[in-house]
């Protein structure tokens, strides 16, 4: 089939997969808007299928009742569909049924952050031999457009790092902790309580959700392709207050950062991702992201910083991002032609954390004798680890030294820690955070 | 020529029209990352020709010295061209070059926003008239990627307001005016000395600059065609050290913003686009966008808020703008295919400034007197403009009023102020400013 074969106005038949909180929402200003779309994509979109897991739900959509189907697998192998959109989430069936769709002839669109971060490959490989687009905007950092920017504008650049608050929840739960000085729990129960955080809230808390997003963000901005596996991982809910009250005091805010750089080693260029809570500087603009808002910091040669800012989640953004999508894809299909796939040409080597270059806050609870100070730097110089300031405060058992140090492995960083936990002198290291954003 | 017609490796064959601090970047990037470039492409991208107004100057280009010519017109219609990126600025001879490359089956890249705000009109149906791209992500916002999101990821939505600060020149002027306490002229001397005012600053302090800005941003945001002539306009010569007190008396900084507005009236959906200082709330996003970066608050239907920073201006960043728009333009050259062209379906009536809603700080200087309270609120109310806050100020010579109103049409608000001068109690209006951003 080629461009010539398409007539002007042939409508283009799209497929919903999932309608809950987001498909309802795609399909509702799919409907609504219909003419507008028309007009952006150079024809019509005809929804000719939502495939739903029970039929008979009350849903409030102006869609005849008989394009739900609960058969998802009949409705993207039917041939006849030009672009599927897939808001189930999880792993399976979605990716069966994008596989299917795209072996069918259709374009995807998708959300679905888990099933691209554990095998975007088999994705993006299915994609390119068929020959049609996977388009994935409202997988990252929802409404915000951060996938286009990264794909497509920067793509004469070179990006040397993001920094992303790219999880909601748990960014909602680390500003009420600030705002109010209470501990992780009750912020959590604030955060469920307005619905903020899920009833099982560990993706979020624990980081799964951002990583996932730190690997897509990872293959790219650095052309390389990165799996959940390839991304560091540590959760909030280790975050004490008296963290939260350290960083204030060095004029610092506490993030859940997802971060992706690029860094010369020996060997050449290569990359490393992690997520991870971190003290950032008020100054940068990532610390004045509030709530359960999200920005995406990218780092790049040329264009110097970027920050994209937006919600990070939610109904309506998220179709924003999936409707934009919709309208790409639909033109490309229109003109038989196809987007940017994936890149994966650089493939730079994968670091792991200890290969990370980081910087660490340590709060050492010690005796309050000579020497202490002596002794603890002598910890420091043993593992290289280089000291930029240290704060000595308190006295007696109170006595504490804040310690921040220069960049360094994050292996060297972690064996000083673990080296300061063993020293007589030393009765607890009561708060150790990565320090980021160039404090 | 189809898609079929083009071998794999065929190189794009790319002109260069002008070498000032962006195109010679632009030329050093394209030497420099050409393996990169190609990937990204999927075929290299050949530097044919620069056209410069002077031979023989000295250049740190590491190109051919016989890709330089001061025959722009030659170059461009010589017919093998691929892509001709624009970088000269002005009007003419940009605009008959533009229309020349188009003409003889080339795309065209621009950072030209005073010609696309002038006559865009004409280049964009000279590019779909030749079935190219003309794209220009440049020319808005240095590199931040607006253009892109706007034209591709909201598509999908309905964009209902942009608020941009999209001159670095005068965000830094202001800036230094805040944290200085200084005056304008003083803060503007500060600007020249450091490079980020021209000698002329007219274009920046005037706000000629941003207007054509404001005109590009509204025309992709509401899909209708905008040129300078509608845009209102006000520079920042008139904001004194007392309007940047009275800002922050009320929790507000003062920002020259790009506003660019859909609402509704009686005969439909209408659309204003303005460029004026104004104050905004301390906690507004862009409040805290500092020195000569820029940023875009979008607001849309659907996505919510949203918000694009980074440098606005700059040899670096605007060359990155640029080459991702080659990448993108070449690419679509090589499948034979072209984005999206001009969006101007809505057609949605212009307002001038006067039917625009907008709300006023007023700080009235007035006798210390029984009845002047009343007198100047029935001065208000006589033009249908409601009060928000009051505060009183001073006393006998030093009496003041400060008022900030409810939303009104900025004819109403302009009538007021007119009669406020007039009355015998009112001894000056000592400062009038919009107030934006949702205070």
């Amino acid at each position: 089939m080629n461009a010539s074969s398409w007539s002007a106005g042939r409508p283009l038949r799209v497929a919903l997969l999932g309608c809950g909180v987001v498909g309802s929402e795609v399909a509702r200003l799919m409907t609504r808007d219909a003419e507008e779309l028309a007009q952006r994509v150079g024809a019509p979109l005809e929804l000719v299928g939502i495939a739903v897991r029970r039929l008979g739900r009350e849903r409030d959509l102006d869609v005849p009742a008989d394009l739900f189907t609960t058969d998802a697998a009949g409705l993207v192998s039917r041939g006849d569909i030009d672009v599927v959109i897939e808001v189930i989430g999880g792993i399976e069936p979605a990716r069966e049924l994008i596989l299917s769709a795209l072996d069918n002839g259709a374009s995807v669109v998708t959300a679905n952050k888990a099933l691209l971060a554990e095998d975007g490959a088999t994705l993006f490989e299915a994609a390119e031999k068929a020959e049609r687009d996977l388009y994935f905007e409202a997988a990252v950092a929802g409404a915000i457009p951060i996938v286009r920017p990264l794909r497509e504008s920067l793509a004469g650049d070179s990006v040397e790092r993001v920094l992303g608050i790219v999880n909601g929840t748990t960014n909602f739960i680390l500003d009420a902790m600030t705002t109010n000085g209470t501990g992780f729990s009750e912020a959590l129960d604030e955060a469920q309580r307005l619905g903020y955080a899920e009833a099982d809230p560990t993706a979020d808390i624990e980081g799964f959700d951002a990583a996932a997003k730190a690997a897509i963000l990872s293959g790219l901005a650095f052309h390389t392709r990165m799996t959940l596996g390839d991304v560091h991982r540590e959760g909030i809910t280790e975050v004490s207050a008296a963290d939260i009250r350290s960083a204030s005091e060095m004029g610092c805010v506490v993030k859940l950062l997802a971060i992706c750089e690029k860094r010369d080693t020996p060997d050449g260029p290569a990359v490393s991702a992690r997520v991870h809570p971190a003290m950032i500087p008020l100054s940068h603009p990532l610390a004045s992201v509030r709530g359960a808002y999200n920005a995406v910091f990218v780092e790049s040669e040329s264009a110097g910083q970027l920050m994209f800012y937006g919600p990070g989640a939610g109904g309506a953004p998220t179709a924003s991002a999936v409707l934009g999508d919709v309208v790409s894809v639909a033109r490309n299909r229109r003109n038989d032609v196809f987007g940017p796939g994936e890149s994966t040409h650089a493939q730079l080597e994968v670091l792991d954390i200890g290969r990370a270059r980081t910087r660490y806050h340590v709060a050492i609870d010690v005796d309050d004798r000579p020497g202490v100070l002596a002794a603890v730097a002598h910890a420091f110089a043993e593992f290289d680890v280089s000291i930029r300031t240290v704060r000595q405060e308190g006295s007696g058992l109170d006595a504490q030294l804040v310690i921040v140090t220069h960049e360094a492995d994050d292996a060297a960083l972690s064996a000083t820690v673990a080296a300061l936990r063993e020293m007589d002198m030393v009765r607890d290291v009561s708060s150790v955070m990565r320090v980021e954003g160039g404090f």
